[in-house]
């Protein structure tokens, strides 16, 4: 464990306040030469699978270090706070409520788990509310320093730790039974499938597909970027996540449909 | 001096802009193995009061280390820039507003002052507007760079320095004079009294008080938790700083009751 | 090129999303113990203009390093990605769309330049619409980490580098044809001009000078400071960049005359 001096940090305390400063204080406070990247901490307050989805997609982006993860409806409760270590080595922090498993899965699954329950690797007094200044962020730090995992509590069984499945499309004859994942800020829809998923169905990009959606039935291209449509059109497009994402050319296309994370879609081929 | 390689930073210059990034810059020009900490950088514009609340708040959750704080509304003007040093070590770099007493009393107190007058420490030419960039970024640079405080100017007397009071509740027999620190973006009013001063006048958690404010007369939960009151009541708890926090449980309690930093309240036992 | 351990980094991908995070991870993943300095993300989307205006006035307060500069609306066509050195040994990283030329002209203009076409050198598979992350992250921290700028890709003559010319005010007889650069948040105008261009034609600080601009015409103090006219009305003042900035104390000059960057403006004396 020598070398681990980055700790990532992914959180939804926002940047208007001072929860992410103090976090970074508590953290360079215990190993002043330590790096911190800020991956996200504008995950919609309290939404552990949106937590859970960047998480996922960005891990693999990230160096080897420590993985600080806080969103934490049930701060204050008997949900339990936890170091994760996966087959591949990489070392997350987080209250286990599923926030990390999908990107501990991308990282080859857990091999071992310890509780935080250790309070000299703690701040003290610790608040009510804010574990991800009092537990986590100290936790991270203290890994990051070279404290070994079994310091911080008991050994807990990998199969005990809450887990958190994030759908993939559902392939059904000639059609994707499939959902949003997520919203970027201009109203991009991430679904939970990419090309070969749909390909799989008889789709292929330069074709129109048929997309039924709260409500709505559309015929969009499915094309290679934004320009194959028309401004104010839909189009179907690959993301630089490899996932498949409904957009607006130049619009809005959560906003046109009425659609959040976790709206149902089906995806089937243009008889229109 | 050695190893004072951590700068903390807290501003109202905001992240929509490049002021931030340039100060950054200016540090990291200066000692390019600088470690700088953003506290928070939304402190309402010119509010040096909100600002020094933060700070206050922060400051023991910070590593040792140079402490850079600009709320700075009279730049331009005969205010002093100043570097403290306090009992407990610290130094912090600031206009002479009162924006960094509150902090600089939460360790230890001023030592000692000096004015920053020595050009050769600033950047050159210097700009009317932007003394974050111009004159204290580069002078908390170069103290984290080991130059002796007393080359940046003459020093001053630590009793001339301009205070800055936040106000502590006053309990007068049954009840609380108190105000509003704080707002969150959530809409959390921060009170400017802890647990055991409310103890003191005889309430305690998981009685009911009463809070006279802003017109309204309220019989409100002083509890644990949000989750003691139902969705949309109000609710008194303690937050991660220990102060209490007047809330709504998933509503906005400044918006509902107009408050703002600085409203008056009134606490006392509830017999309603 | 042994000690370029500073990134600095310009972009338009915002703060709302991981897009930023995502890349600081890949660059600390390449050289992990790199500084990077965010100088602004908050560019107007696409907006190449922007970008270069404010990379521009910026580039003097960095540190010599490396500057990755990403605004870039044609992201997945033929436009090249490039690598710039300076005649003051600078090296910038961006698209070649004129985004960094401005500022690489603030450093003595361009010595060489290489197209980034190694793909060795950048992730695998790369997106067709995140080259920040694919591209351009990577090679700055390739660079930084002391591979040579031949090893990107072949060498292309400066002179064919796309170029972007941020205009400059014209004087005629005794007024300025000039055109508002940017906003800032406040609304204040920064215009392409400075104090001494302005007294060239006649008009000297204390003096009121005549605006037209949007079909308002103003007469407008030219001052040191805001506080030299009331709240609610126009000042004209210098910036922290030396530029003149027309502005309303307390108040949102762009919302008062619908201006917007690139809006065109005369000044000239007043007579009214």
């Amino acid at each position: 464990m020598a070398k681990r001096s980055i700790v990532t940090f992914l959180s939804d305390y926002g940047l208007q306040d001072e929860f992410v400063g103090v976090c970074h204080g508590v953290m360079l406070g215990i190993k002043s030469d330590l790096s911190i990247i800020d991956i996200h901490h504008n995950i919609l307050r309290q939404d552990v699978r949106h937590g859970a989805i960047v998480l996922q997609q960005s891990i693999k982006f990230m160096p080897e270090g420590v993985h600080l993860a806080v969103v934490d409806p049930a701060v204050g409760t008997e949900r339990r706070p936890v170091a994760i270590v996966t087959r591949h080595g990489e070392i997350f922090v987080a209250p286990d409520n599923g926030l990390v498993m999908p990107a501990v899965n991308e990282c080859g699954g857990a091999r071992s788990a310890h509780l935080l329950t250790n309070r000299s690797l703690m701040l003290s007094p610790m608040s009510a509310t804010f574990h991800g200044r009092d537990v986590f962020a100290p936790a991270a730090a203290h890994i990051a320093n070279g404290v070994e995992i079994k310091e911080f509590g008991p050994e807990v069984p990998v199969d005990g730790l809450t887990g958190l499945e994030i759908p993939v499309a559902w392939p059904h004859d000639d059609h994707l039974h499939a959902e949003v994942l997520q919203l970027d800020r201009f109203g991009n829809l991430q679904l939970n499938f990419n090309q070969r998923i749909l390909e799989e169905v008889g789709m292929a990009a330069g074709k129109r597909v048929e997309i039924r959606m709260e409500g709505h039935r559309l015929h969009v291209a499915y094309g290679k970027s934004f320009a194959d449509v028309e401004v104010g059109e839909f189009v179907l497009v690959e993301d630089s996540y490899e996932k498949l994402s409904l957009a607006v050319n130049k619009g809005d296309a959560a906003a046109r449909l009425q659609a959040a994370a976790g709206s149902t879609i089906i995806v089937g081929p243009s008889v229109g």
